[in-house]
């Protein structure tokens, strides 16, 4: 239906006869002479229909072209002429196609907006196959498949095996809430939607593929915050035979590869490293935005003979933190600004927040130098090396709480201050914690996954030191998000029933949920690891969009519909009768 | 772990000390020396443990090799040696590996089947890991991995862009029965897991991208045959801007490059082209088994006047058909061979199935003789080319019926007499009817899908002759397996409007379950179409099985279960109830 594409018609053309197909971007009347930008995914060519001038078209075709409005689809046929008005801001400037026929292929109707709108996120989801039209869109698309399509291309020339794994699998809680799926064989039976293939892809390497790779469709049933949606997409990835720096070393070489290809970037030659202890203590966040050239520092020493209850009690508690953060330029904080700071270490749980603020003239106004004697005040403000100008945060309590509520201060600082620095700041966090103690629960949770090796292999060891113990996971951090999450896993049916009991996983329990691993590994379990990525937010950042949603085709909003298709919807009572299912009475409208 | 593949130890190492892991194929203790088959994924190498023999292994590795048993993973040190007796078997069988050192990474339980055992296909699904590591499976997996790499460089090398389409969507019955998801944000409604992506792949042509493709999952609740899954993958593409033999051709090409990089296999230069018509007419099948020979042939003309009025009957009738099959050296079926055949017949919809016997002699012997004149008869065998040795099977009855049972019996004759041909046999068969009347339902229902466009364009001229309307939809098929099947779609909203009309889908019910197609169609379609391969079968064919569960890395029981995770399963009404769900008090066991 066409013999070239809109946006590639170029001067090599000049002088032939060419069909061409795509959308009327704008159609321009002026009087004797129209004006056509047709357009095509490969962009944008001038077409001109101008009866009575020498090799032009006739008055049918003009009628045609007067008639056209916006986003109707035709088929062109013309020839390719010289332009003389060049336009430079379109890479088909330089040439424009006289009409000799045109067939409109697809009356558009009006449109409920227009392409240089934004109608809001609501119009635009209902719209999606108009918002996707946009040139905007269009790029943030193609970044997300030129992402997939360069990690592919590495992994299969790397010998990475794409293998899939199901979809329509068991329920196996493992924090997330799952999708079920009721089965219509099985009376009163649920499948449910994978939260991710780990525990597929372990088996994958018990039954001997030694480097396995899926893009893979992952769904958990959870509140959906801006950055979450109810299915989203991770290159989930496994090697056999591994330890840590194998997968780390693979995995950080293909990602510098692949920013390469595709937005023309380049990562550090070999990204940071830092344990988890190290970047709570620095940045209070386990993926710390390095872009960010502020640290907290730790004042415990300081304050903990000090007037100030707060502080002195959580720095003589072993599990206790106190911190500052020093913002440079902070002075110019008014109280209101002060108290939205409050406000937000408050949503990370902080009680309170104390500061030092110290004007441009050197004069302090602290609402805590009434607990300090003035040597040691004038020590704590020259150990965080506050000076004019600057207001210094404090945090205290809880070390993880603390860490938390400064960490987001940090990164609110940051952005107000303007302290993000450009460019591109990857790191690895490694040595996490094994287990975070759930004080509601009073029992142990997995801070990775159940698989998750100890640092030790001894199980008397971890037992003993559980509340201690560090982990063998890691994740790759960009620019303050957790790009990639991976770990070497279990591989020893013991140790993988010691963690399961240490988790308060009782072996019933672990039997009825996880059997088949724990035969998996019975029967001759490689040792193994892996680590999966989060593609949506990579092509996100790629993309340079703060919204994943504008990189995935078809998105949810955050109350987790389909604008577009209506989903999710009713279903009448006769077909859920066919799955044994039917709504609550309770629940019912 | 490692420095070298099990199955890559080569001639060029001798002399080197390399690091192998491994399983523990078989191990041997021949008193003074043990030979240990090391298994990768890579294939297998002899290690052998000789202690006091020159630059040879101590006792304490000696004592290791002598304790090992199938299936221990291992971790192997030693220097690459030539081997006295080659095997010839294997591609390592000119060297060994003198082992200095072996780690038992992994012991292994006392297996429940050994790899050269077939204990039924119950078990290899319970312990799919361990049957995976059959070289035979794997060697089945590799091949799915290699047509699904070689698909998409060819895609990705043509421009098509892989383009993610939701797994959470809307219910749209188009057929099959759907899986239903409780959506826990809205109580009382559903998401779907998609049959297909169609509708979104058609939004994606008219949203602007031009050449789409996915690797997609898709899942129907159907009942399972033996070739069925609840999940099953396609290779789903989509084109803008084509006709019919654009996509034909293009995708032809990428199946004869992918069969002949895959499998070695030269498909024909060009495949032959069928109407359904003639297919129907000659095969008694809209997938035609090429391989075999054998041809339908139509008698009506020949038995019209015949005293049989099932015959009679049939060939007065326009929507009649009597048909005959000839079987080369079918007189050798014994009265019970013959009835199994009527019964194979039976189970298509046949009510008899008359025939004509011709012994080696020339003795005819039929039931329906005594219906004949003498000449008639003899016509009719004339016609049907009949010889010595021969059967000629008759159906009479409906159309379409008839074609069914007898293209089902020429594929049982074609199996039974070894009839057939080896090789590979690709066509296209194209002109379907649009639609098919359901007798039941006294409606019309759409034989592709209901957007599968016409090949009229004229929607009055549609609706005058809807029950002898063609559509444009086409089938690719392989040696009597329809591998993919697509259509160019009706891309004008009046059009769809008016097949939905005739497919008895009313305004109402059109605008609630494909209100967004058709305001898409409304807002600037272009024209386009696509089509979908089975990528499990594909993979199946090419790997020699007649099973897609041998390609599929975690298949499904033709009861919709997961042997080996225990899925479905029952789920607390707690859980339950998060979703607004309950199990029906009559389902209950």
């Amino acid at each position: 239906m066409r013999t070239h594409y809109c946006g590639l018609v170029d001067e090599t053309l000049i002088g032939q006869t060419i069909t061409l197909a795509g959308w009327t971007d704008v159609a321009r009347n002026l009087g004797g002479v129209c004006f056509v930008d047709l357009r095509d995914h490969e962009g944008i060519v001038q077409v001109t229909v101008e009866p009575g001038s020498p090799g032009s078209t006739n008055a049918e075709v003009f009628a045609v072209a007067a008639s056209l409005g916006y986003e109707d689809v035709l088929q062109v046929e013309g020839v390719v002429r010289a332009r003389q008005a060049v336009n430079e801001k379109i890479p088909t400037g330089k040439v424009e196609v006289i009409a000799t026929r045109i067939t409109v292929l697809s009356k558009a109707a009006p449109l409920p907006f227009h392409a240089h709108e934004n109608p809001g996120e609501e119009t635009r989801l209902r719209y999606r196959y108009l918002d996707l039209r946009r040139p905007e869109m269009q790029r943030m698309q193609r970044t997300r498949i030129r992402l997939v399509q360069a990690l592919r291309r590495h992994l299969d020339a790397d010998g990475f095996q794409d293998i899939e794994t199901p979809i329509l699998t068991k329920a196996t809680p493992e924090g997330a809430r799952d999708f079920l799926v009721p089965a219509r064989m099985h009376a009163g039976e649920f499948y449910a939607l994978p939260q991710s293939p780990q525990l597929f892809k372990q088996i994958l390497m018990v039954a001997g593929f030694d480097r396995y790779y899926q893009i893979a469709r992952c769904f958990r049933d959870e509140a959906l915050r801006a950055d979450r949606q109810l299915e989203f997409t991770q290159l989930d990835m496994e090697f056999a035979f591994v330890r840590e720096r194998d997968v780390q070393d693979y995995v950080e070489a293909m990602v510098r590869a692949v920013f390469r290809e595709v937005v023309d970037v380049d990562l550090d030659a070999q990204f940071p490293r830092m344990t988890w202890a190290e970047a709570m203590r620095r940045y209070g966040s386990d993926k710390p935005d390095l872009r960010i050239g502020l640290e907290l520092v730790d004042v415990a020493d300081l304050v903990k003979d000090s007037g100030f209850a707060v502080f002195s009690a959580a720095a003589g508690d072993p599990d206790g933190r106190v911190a500052a953060l020093r913002i440079p330029g902070g002075a110019s904080l008014s109280r209101k600004q002060i108290d939205e700071y409050a406000a937000h270490a408050a949503k990370y749980g902080a009680k309170g927040l104390a500061y030092i603020k110290i004007d441009e003239a050197g004069a302090v106004s602290s609402p805590i130098a009434k607990f300090f004697d003035e040597a040691a005040f004038a020590a704590l403000i020259a150990h965080v090396g506050a000076g004019n100008g600057d207001i210094v945060f404090f945090g205290a309590g809880g070390y993880n709480k603390v860490s938390d509520f400064m960490g987001a201060l940090r990164l609110k600082a940051g952005k107000d201050f303007g302290l993000v620095q450009d460019g591109w700041k990857p790191l690895w966090v490694t040595d996490f914690p094994m287990f975070e103690w759930d004080e509601e629960a009073q029992r142990y949770v997995a801070l990775h996954h159940p698989f998750t090796a100890p640092a030790v292999d001894d199980i008397a060891d971890l037992r003993a030191n559980a509340r201690t113990a560090v982990s063998r996971g890691y994740d790759m951090v960009l620019n303050g998000n957790e790009i990639g999450g991976g770990s070497i896993r279990i591989h020893r049916p013991e140790m993988q029933s010691a963690v399961f009991e240490l988790l308060g996983i009782g072996e019933e329990e672990a039997r009825a949920k996880f059997g088949f691993l724990l035969d998996a590994l019975n029967y001759g379990a490689p040792p193994h690891g892996g680590i999966a990525f989060g593609i949506d937010r990579i092509a996100a950042l790629m993309a340079g969009t703060e919204s994943i949603r504008d990189v995935i085709p078809f998105p949810k909003t955050t109350t987790a519909q389909c604008l577009m298709t209506g989903a999710p919807s009713p279903i009448p009572d006769g077909q859920l009768a066919e799955v044994h299912v039917q709504v609550r009475a309770e629940s019912k409208s």
